[in-house]
């Protein structure tokens, strides 16, 4: 695939905007006191019979990127092969094989740490960058772009203690379960220990990362975490975003429900809406906005909802348990879809399991989800596609909850609500801030677990003036501190307002999108996200492709303005 | 679990029986001229919070041993892995990521290997047999074998270039899916390119190991590779076992047939019992016998039907795609169930991943999957407890063709066919005798691959008079071969002579196995093989095992015997 990229001068200056100091060979590899670590990989291989000759195999001038381009493949592997044994944790695996499977996952994980965190790939990589300075012209965006990614990887791994990375693994699979459990008892008193654990955990990781970064700070170590998910995101930048969304949405927020009194209440759905239909009618669903299924798959489990994989093997995981309610297993179908898009639309052939052809991170991932669940999949022209279908798929001609303005109103009512899951697209914003609020505090120390659910419930209510009756409905509804992922939470702010800058320029691109909603054709609009954002993996920077594919930086407004369009301007 | 284990000297005569000469330093890995290989994993840690404390983890006298528990229990996680990940392609994973998985799941039985087949491993195998020898006190019975297994474990490891180990296991699930595509389409051509290139990887990986222990005899190679199946097998003792079946079928199977001449013949199933039912079907008899669905399942599959995995996660997988005809479905899930209630048994919480811990090998293998499919599974007792709920199952009351004696008359009818699978109990021998000639030439170099049609045709109208209509149902129709496994195939008979020398046996402890079975109680039957063969793991080698379950080594009687007592004895 050929790409025109005219933004060389971003991928140079990011050398400059590195924030990390000292040369990598400063940078060595945790290695425990009185412990040789040596690790001798492999030498690389000429391409397989089954590879075609990429990127990833291509001839290049540096034998030292070279080896780097065959370690990284392998770790990529690796990397496939947990995500595999974690989907099959959720939806194939009998519930006895629980805890050796964790023990296999944390083993891959930790082995998948030590090839990375060593000093031969130091080394390649210290070798591969003096070429880079002596040789520049041998080096094109997409290598350059790897070898900086490769060593971002590097410094994300090398100083933490493997222990650490095994216990993670470990504790992460093992918080799905618990997160079930405590979720069903509403039972805070198990939970608390839990979490105790893991964010002692966190914080442990987090420091060894700072203390890699000579980064000293407050939250410091909170961004640590979440340039996991957030590649080079600064917390300071998160701020001025949120700061912004909670300005405007002081005020927009009481105009929309001011003018929503005035409408009548949306009826309820009211029929039975079986599991299997339900799975049917997301499985048509994904493959019209062109999810492959040739290379994915849609599967059921009793957690919750989740996607990943890569994109030969894309799979995405909902329930459909609620037999009540089809809009709640569509809505994470759709959400999961959008991440599925992305995935499914990496630089596969070209750099499968090179990190340039990865994704952007959560931010960008959550725009992509958000872009089809919430600002395409709650259009009026995408209601008119699906209510006539759904009318037949589950047997009920001319209902009234399933005409396409009632499932409209249903999914555009604006009502604060305790849960997140159900929370409408303009309250949206206050869990997420709420979220990331307490767990940047539960990392730099301010606030303790015992006070969590008194935080919460104080958050909650001082933003959406509603109160949780249970736990469950309070500090327990989210698995992402269960499974670890402190510091994800602000990529939903950033990737909806990501989406929403996207979603302006694709309709000055594409004309007329709700009429191509309204036939059920998404397919220019999977185009155009295939070849603004997801054939580019990381060849650029988030903030330099939110410039380059929207003109400006992310920021609040179009979110704002999309909100404004949809929900006081609409008819 | 406390076993009493009455055969010392039979163990401690295993160091006299072995069969390689020299010592271990002389035996090193295979290393490439001009590279040096050195493996460093981490060193052992204190069990973690999940695993029980088990033998596997329990501190011995010996250090070099505890390092070595631990290094393999990591290859055992490993194999666990690409168990896992083997079982996914076969039931879950979407077509597209097809090549992607071939290459993961490679690369995982390379670094296995990898793991394996070094110097570090040899050298504290080396020092833990000096502290055997020295203190012989410190070691119980089954830590003596599991040190004894992981010798046989490296040096069918040591000498097998890494490369021919990766290329060998991506050749394996390619050639599953060739398989099914020259099935099909009767495709002599394609399949034999692809044939010729896996007997010449098997051959170059035999003739390392013939190397690796000095046995240059012309069947030696063959042996070799029968070995990784059936441990400790010699070719000499297979060809008395198979010459003396031979001689007494020569004059029993025309008695058989001539008795049958003067019975009606069976009715044939003439229903449509669909997919979903026969599997909901064979998951219920694979609760009647013992299988345990908390650590295991019943999948299905578009491939032939295997079973595999861990304790913990035993998976059998099976094909129901033949809705006129419910009794093949529940053929495979027998079969299979057999080995997945060894592989249960299977002393999973004291020796979870190490050597001593696993099944004894193909033999034994076969001999639970023939024990429940076979000889029990073709009782008539079994067929009066099974009748009256398939007429109710598939809404026949009283279908002729399901009555008891029926079903009976159906599957114990012995009539020659050319293909394996629907092949009756007596006629069985000569198909895995056809095949294991036929595979010994092959790797022997005394039969080419273009010439093999033409061997086949000759050889099962040699033995049993009939002509295969197609490739397709003649040499193409086992995927054997197309996954690698020469030497397999002795193992069905082998395992059919053990299975009735057990049967046997168990009939002298268990009072009225008839009885039992007419009132679907499995479980006295399941106890005895939990006690007598599965929990017993690799504690004994195979010969020893059935000498002492049975008091008689492994011959042809028992399994003649059983023949007279069903085929012409019984009303």
């Amino acid at each position: 695939m050929a790409l025109k990229l005219p933004f060389l001068s971003n991928i140079l200056s990011w050398f400059k905007k590195d924030t990390w100091s000292g040369a990598l060979s400063k940078v060595l590899p945790f290695v425990k006191r009185g412990e040789k670590r040596v690790l001798e990989l492999p030498s690389p291989r000429p391409a397989q019979q089954d590879e075609e000759v990429s990127k990833q195999y291509q001839n290049h001038a540096c034998p030292n990127y070279m080896d780097l381009k065959m370690h990284f493949r392998d770790i990529g592997r690796m990397n496939a092969i947990v995500e595999t044994l974690g989907r099959d944790f959720l939806t194939a695996m009998p519930e006895g094989a629980y805890k050796s499977r964790l023990s296999q996952i944390s083993f891959l994980s930790r082995r998948l740490h030590e090839d990375l965190a060593n000093e031969k790939i130091a080394g390649l990589i210290e070798k591969a960058h003096t070429h880079l300075h002596k040789c520049p012209d041998e080096w094109d965006e997409w290598d350059k772009a790897n070898l900086h990614e490769m060593e971002v990887m590097y410094r994300h791994h090398c100083k933490v203690n493997p222990d650490l990375m095994e216990k993670r693994a470990h504790l992460s699979y093992e918080g799905r379960r618990r997160h079930r459990a405590v979720l069903r008892d509403n039972d805070w008193d198990s939970a608390k220990g839990f979490l105790q654990e893991m964010i002692d955990l966190q914080r442990e990781i987090a420091e060894s990362k700072c203390l890699a970064d000579n980064e000293h700070a407050t939250d410091a170590p909170y961004q640590a975490l979440m340039r996991e998910y957030i590649p080079g995101a600064r917390i300071a930048d998160v701020d001025v975003l949120f700061n912004d969304l909670r300005t405007q949405l002081k005020t927009l927020l009481p105009e929309i429900m001011e003018k929503q009194k005035g409408e009548a209440a949306p009826a309820s759905l009211d029929g039975c809406y079986p599991s299997e239909l339900q799975l049917w009618l997301n499985k048509s669903l994904l493959s019209l906005i062109g999810f492959d299924f040739e290379r994915g798959g849609l599967y059921e489990t009793g957690h919750n909802p989740v996607e990943g994989g890569t994109p030969d093997d894309t799979r995405l995981v909902i329930k459909t348990s609620d037999q009540g309610n089809f809009l709640q297993s569509m809505k994470s179908a759709l959400h999961e879809g959008g991440h599925g898009l992305y995935i499914q639309g990496l630089p596969r052939t070209q750099w499968r399991y090179q990190p340039v052809g990865q994704d952007l991170g959560a931010a960008v991932q959550e725009s992509q989800a958000l872009l089809v669940e919430m600002i395409l999949g709650r259009t009026k022209s995408f209601f008119e596609y699906l209510s006539p279908r759904v009318e037949g798929l589950f047997q009920d001609f001319g209902a009234k909850s399933m005409s396409a303005d009632n499932l409209y109103a249903l999914k555009t009512r604006v009502k604060p609500t305790a849960d997140r899951k159900s929370a409408d697209e303009v309250t949206y914003f206050y869990h997420i801030d709420l979220r990331t609020q307490l767990e940047r505090k539960l990392i730099n120390g301010k606030l303790k677990v015992k006070d969590l659910p008194e935080a919460w419930n104080a958050g909650i209510k001082e933003r959406l003036g509603v109160k949780p009756k249970t736990y469950a409905d309070g500090c327990l509804q989210d698995v992402h501190w269960f499974v670890g992922k402190f510091g994800y939470f602000p990529s939903y702010t950033m990737g909806h307002a990501m989406a929403a800058q996207f979603y302006n320029k694709m309709n000055r691109d594409i004309r007329d999108i709700p009429e191509l909603l309204r036939s059920g054709d998404f397919m220019p609009i999977k185009n155009w996200l295939n070849d603004n954002v997801h054939a580019k993996g990381r060849v650029m920077r988030t903030d330099d492709l939110v410039q380059d594919v929207t003109g400006a930086p992310l920021g609040a407004d179009s979110l704002i303005g999309h909100f404004e369009d949809r929900y006081l301007r609409a008819a």
